[in-house]
C-alpha cells in the first residue's frame, strides 16, 4: 500500500547501497576509525565551511539528543525546548534517563522565540530561588520543527545571540535538516547553521541514507572523552565505516541536498493539488511534512488505501493529518495519492 | 592489510546486502512494526523451540546490555558479573549510567562459575547489612565469554539452578553466540540456552550482519512497555525492518550457523598453523578468538604486515595477541597470516 | 529582625527538645530499628485510622519526594504534577536526577483538577504516539499547595478516583499537612488523606519538628526493599531514633494539631489586619502562607524591619509578598508586623 | 543493655544540646544561610589552617559522598576506591544511582595503598581500549578505615602524589575522622588532611553531633552551583543552621578533638583489657573500632548481655565481632564489658 505515514519508510538512496557492496570485503578498524569516516567529516567541515568542526556520527535521533545533551550539560542543568519540542514529548524520557530536566517553554508553530528564551533566562537569574532550581544549560530547537516549520535567518540568529549572552550553547536538531535547507522559502544556508549554533546535527535517517546522523561541534567544543560518551550512551556502532560511507556518499557532489530537493518538490506538487481540491491545512508548512484537514469520512475511506499519520482532531468532523514526503517520493506517488482524495 | 583485528572488520554477508537491494524501495512502518522483523521473530522463536520466546531488535551489544539489564532491574538491584565481563569492564559504565552496579565476581578463563554465584548470594543473605548493600538481582555472563572459552551445558544447567533458586533471572549475552554454538568443542545448543536462561541476545554484528542483535525473553517474560524503554534508552531505529530483514535472512535455511562455522573452521586452521610453529596459547580458545603468545620482536615485525589486537604483556619479552577470524574470513587469509609467522 | 519569611526560622517545638535531653544517653540501634520509631509509627497509624499503613522516616521534603516518587515508578513513567509543583520548580531537578520525567499540567491556584489529569491520562493512551513518550505512572500533589490553598474533600476524592480507574498511585506531599488540617475553611482530616492517597508524607520540618518528614503508605503498598532505596538515594538518617523521637512527641496528645492551629490562628489574625489596612491578597489563602500585594515602596522600607519573601512582580508600582506564619508564631510578632504596614 | 554496637547509639554531646535549646526561638534564614554555619565554617577553616576552604554541611556520610562524588566527576568517570570502601560495598550503590561506577582495587587491612593506585591510573592509560573503559576520576579513601586503620603521613602524602601525577581530585571520607585524628598511634594531624586532600569531610554523626558533616573543598575548588547540587541530591537542610550550631560547638575550645579522645581511651582501655584475657583481635586496630575473635560460645553468651556486631565468621569456632567506643563511652561501660568476658 503506498504510504505518506513517514520519511523513514524506504531503505536508503542506491548510490549508498551502491557502496555498501562494492566496499563490502574491505577490512576497516571499528568504532570509526576508518578511512570512511574521516573522508565525510572532511567533506561536511566543507559544506558547513567551518574547518575547525568536530564531526562524529551515530545512528538515530533520540540517541544523538540524549548523549550532546547529556555530554554538553553539567548536573544541575537542564536543556530548554519548545513545548512541542522532540526531546519534550516524544523521546521517551531519553534526556531524563540521564538526569536532566526539559525546560520547556511556550512555542508557536513549533518555534523557539528568542524573546521568549531571553525572557526566560533574565527571569531565572531574577529569581531569588534560582539556587533551588534548574539551571537551563543549553537551548534545544529542531530544524524543520515537527511542525514542518522554519527558522529565518533572523530567528536563528536572535537565538544565538540570547545564547551567547548567556553563555549557553545552542543545539540544532536536524533530524530533518535537508528538507530545511532545500526548502523553496527559506533563507536559511548550511552554513548559517554552523555559525549560529554551537553544535547541531545533520539527519540521514529520515534523507536518504540507511540510519545515522552527523553531529558537528561547530566551534571546536566536542565534550571531552567524547567517544568514551557515546559508548557509555550504547551509541557507539562497531562498524562505525557503515555511517562514515553513508555520509560520505551523500556529501559527494551534492546528493543529501538533490534528494531533499526533490522531496521539497513532491511536497510542493503535493500541496498544489490540495489545494486546488480546496482541503484547508493545519498549518503551512514549507518543508516535507504537509498538515492537512480533512473530513473523518474522508479519513476513513482514504485509510484504507493510503499510508499517512492521524496528527490531531480539529473538530468533531475534521481531523488533521500529515503526510511526508521524502527523497524516495515520486511524482506518480504524488498524483496517485491526488486521485484518492 | 590483511586483519585479524576483530569479528567487526568487513560488512556483512552477502545475502543480507542482496535482500536489502531488493527491498529497498518497499514502503513499511517503522519502528519494527514491519513484516520483516515479524518474520524473523518467528523464525528465530522456531530455531529455539520456544514457541512462546518475546523477540526484540537492537543495534549494538553495549546498547542491548544496558537496556535489557536496566529494564529487568529493580532499582535497589544490581548485575552480578565476572571481573572480566563486558558489562564491567568495556562499555564505559553504560550499566551503571543507568543507576545499576556491576557486582563483579572473580572469573576462571572468563567464566563465572555456579559455585562462585551461589556462595556470593548465600552470603549477601546472610551479611546482616545486607539493607545497606546492592541487592543481587540479575546474572550476566557472556557465552563465548571474552576470552573465546565456553560455558559446558552443565555449569549452564548449574547457573540456571543457582538462579532459580534466588528468583533472579540469568542473562546470557551472545554478541558471539553463533562461534560459540558451532564450535568443534561444545555440547551446548540454542535450545539449551533458551531453555537455561531468562533471556540471551543472538549477536549479529559479529556475525554476518552489517548490526543488530536479537533479544530473546524466553519465558514470555519482557519487561513491561519494553518498546518504550528501548526507545528512553536511546536504542529503537527507526527503519526497524533493517534487523528484520537481517535476521530473517540470517535465520533461513541456517545461514547463521553455515557461517558461523566457516569462522570456527578457520580458527581451527590458524590454531593448528601456530601449534605447528610452536607458538604458545595465552589460553585454550574453542572459538573464533585465538591468543597467541608472541616474542615481542615477532610481534613488532608482525604488526606491520597485519591486523590484531594486543591483549596483554605475558613477561618482559613476550605478549599475547588476540587474532579473530569471522564468517568472511578466508583459507587463504588464514595461510597468508601463518606464512608471516 | 522580626521575620515572617519562612516556616522554618525557628527551632522545635520545645516538647521535642525537653525529650531530646532526657533520651540522650539512651542507647538505641541505629537507621529506623529503635523503640521510639514503633511508637511514633503505632500513632500515626492510629491517627490517620490505617492500621495496615507502612510508615518510613525522612530527614526532608525533596529527599522525601525524590525517595518516593523513584521508588514508585517504572522506568518508564514519569511523575503527573501541578505545574507550580514543588517538584517541578523548586528541588533542582531532584526528581530528573533519578531517571523520571515530570509531566506538568495546568494548575489553577497552585491545584490540579481531577478533570485536567482525566483528559491527560485519556489523550495519552489514545495518542497513537504514545509508545514513544513517557508513561503517567503517578499522581502528585501538595496539600496545602505551593500557593498556600487546599483540596476539598470532593476535589480529593475526584483525583483518587482518576488515579484508581488508571491504577497509578496518588501521592500527596504534606510539607504544611499540620496547616492545612486545621484550617479554619476546609472539610478535609487526616484520615480522609489517608482514605483517598495512596501515599503521602506528613511534614515535621515546617510544623514544629527541627526536621523529619513521615512517609504513609495508606495500602501496605511501600516499595519492595524500601529501606535499602532509602539508603541508596543518602537518605537514611543514622540516628534514625531522632525522627521517631520527634513524631513520638508530636503525635502524643494531638500536639501536631494544637501547634499547627496556632499557625493557622496567626495567620487569621495576619490576613484580618491586612484586610482592614485595605492590603489586597494576590490569592486567597486558608492556610499559614498570606500573599499580600505591597506598593513598592512600602515593600522597601518594610524590608529593612522585617524578614519576608519577595514572591513576584504584580504591576510597576506593586509587588506581592509572602508571610508565613508557623507553630512558632506569636500573636505579638503579627501585631508587631501589623504596626510596620 | 549496654551497647557497643556502634558510634551512633546516643543522641548528642551535651554542649551541642544546651546552645540547640539556648537558641531555638531565633529566627535565622533557611538552608545554611545563617551566622551558626558561618561561625562554623571560619572555626573549621582555621582548625584547618586552610583559609582559603570551602565548606559545606550535609546530614550524613553516604549522602555527603554520593552529592560530592557526583558534583566532581565527569560524565565518564568513576571513583577508585578500596573493595572493602564504604561507596563500593555498604551504600547500596548510591554513587550508581548518580551514574558513576566504583572502580575497586585491592585493599591491605582496609587502605588502598599509592602503589595500587598508581599501577592502575598507568596501565588504564597504557591499554589500547581504555576508550571503552570508564576513566578513574578520583580516588576515594577512608580515614580511618571500614575496619579502623589509619594512613600514615607518609601514605597520604604519595596517594597525594599519585593523584597529582594524573590531575584527578583525592577525596577522604572522615566520617569517624576525630578518632582518627586523636588516636595514640597517628602522625597525621587534620592540617595534613587539609593540605594533602582536594576535598575531605569531617564526621560529626558519629563523633558527637546529632547527625551532620562538614565537606572541606581545601583549594578553593568546590564544584559550580554547589548549593543547587545538594538541593538536587535532596541533601538540603532547611534549618541548616541545626549543622552550623553543631560544628560550631564541636570546633570551639578544641571539642571535637577532646571528645574523640575520650572514645580513643576507652577503646585503649577495652583493648588492653581484651589482651589480659588473652583475646585475639582481627586486626590491630588504633581507633575506636576494635576487632575481637571470641569463641562462638562467648559470642552467644555474650549477646544476650550487651551490643555488638557480628563482622565475618573466622573459622569454625571461631567469629571477629565489633566492639564500637564512642564520645559517649565511659570506663564503667568498658569495665562492664570486659567483666562479661
Amino acid at each position: 500500500m503506498l504510504s505518506f505515514e513517514s520519511d523513514y519508510t524506504e531503505g536508503a538512496h542506491e548510490a549508498i547501497l551502491k557502496r555498501l557492496v562494492e566496499t563490502n570485503r574491505e577490512q576497516t578498524p571499528g568504532y570509526g576509525a576508518d578511512p570512511y569516516c574521516e573522508a565525510a567529516k572532511a567533506k561536511i567541515a566543507a559544506a558547513c565551511r567551518c574547518p575547525e568542526a568536530d564531526i562524529y556520527f551515530l545512528t538515530g535521533g533520540t540517541q544523538t539528543n540524549q548523549t550532546v545533551i547529556d555530554s554538553l550539560l553539567e548536573n544541575y542543568e537542564g536543556v530548554v525546548a519548545a513545548e512541542s519540542g522532540h526531546v519534550n514529548v516524544h523521546e521517551a524520557g531519553a534526556i531524563e534517563l540521564t538526569g536532566h530536566k526539559v525546560l520547556a517553554l511556550a512555542q508557536k508553530e513549533g518555534k523557539l522565540a528568542a524573546e521568549t528564551v531571553s525572557a526566560y533566562l533574565k527571569a531565572f537569574y531574577e529569581d531569588g530561588s534560582h539556587e533551588h532550581m534548574v539551571f537551563p544549560g543549553m537551548v534545544y530547537i529542531s530544524h524543520p520543527t515537527e511542525l514542518g516549520t522554519l527558522y529565518t535567518k533572523a530567528e536563528l540568529a536572535a537565538l544565538s545571540r540570547v545564547c551567547g549572552e548567556y553563555k549557553i550553547p545552542l543545539y540544532l536538531d536536524g533530524a530533518r535538516l535537508g528538507y530545511g535547507l532545500m526548502s523553496l522559502d527559506t533563507d536559511v544556508t548550511l552554513e548559517d547553521i554552523a555559525r549560529f549554533c554551537d553544535v547541531f546535527y545533520i539527519g540521514g535517517t529520515k534523507v536518504g541514507a540507511l540510519f545515522g546522523e552527523a553531529v558537528v561541534f561547530t566551534k571546536n567544543n566536542a565534550p571531552r572523552q567524547f567517544v568514551t560518551q557515546i559508548k557509555q550512551h550504547g551509541a557507539l556502532l562497531a562498524k562505525g565505516r557503515l555511517l562514515g560511507l553513508q555520509f560520505d556518499t551523500l556529501f559527494t557532489d551534492g546528493l543529501y541536498f538533490t534528494i531533499s530537493r526533490q522531496a521539497i518538490l513532491m511536497a510542493d506538487r503535493l500541496k498544489k493539488g490540495l489545494k486546488e481540491k480546496k482541503i484547508p491545512f493545519l498549518i503551512d508548512s514549507p518543508t516535507n511534512q504537509q498538515f492537512a484537514v480533512l473530513e473523518n469520512d474522508t479519513l476513513r475511506r482514504l485509510s484504507s488505501q493510503v499510508g499517512f499519520s492521524v496528527w490531531e482532531p480539529v473538530d468533531e468532523n475534521h481531523t488533521a493529518v500529515r503526510f511526508a514526503t521524502s527523497w524516495a517520493t515520486t511524482a506518480e506517488m504524488v498524483d496517485q495519492l491526488l486521485a484518492l482524495l
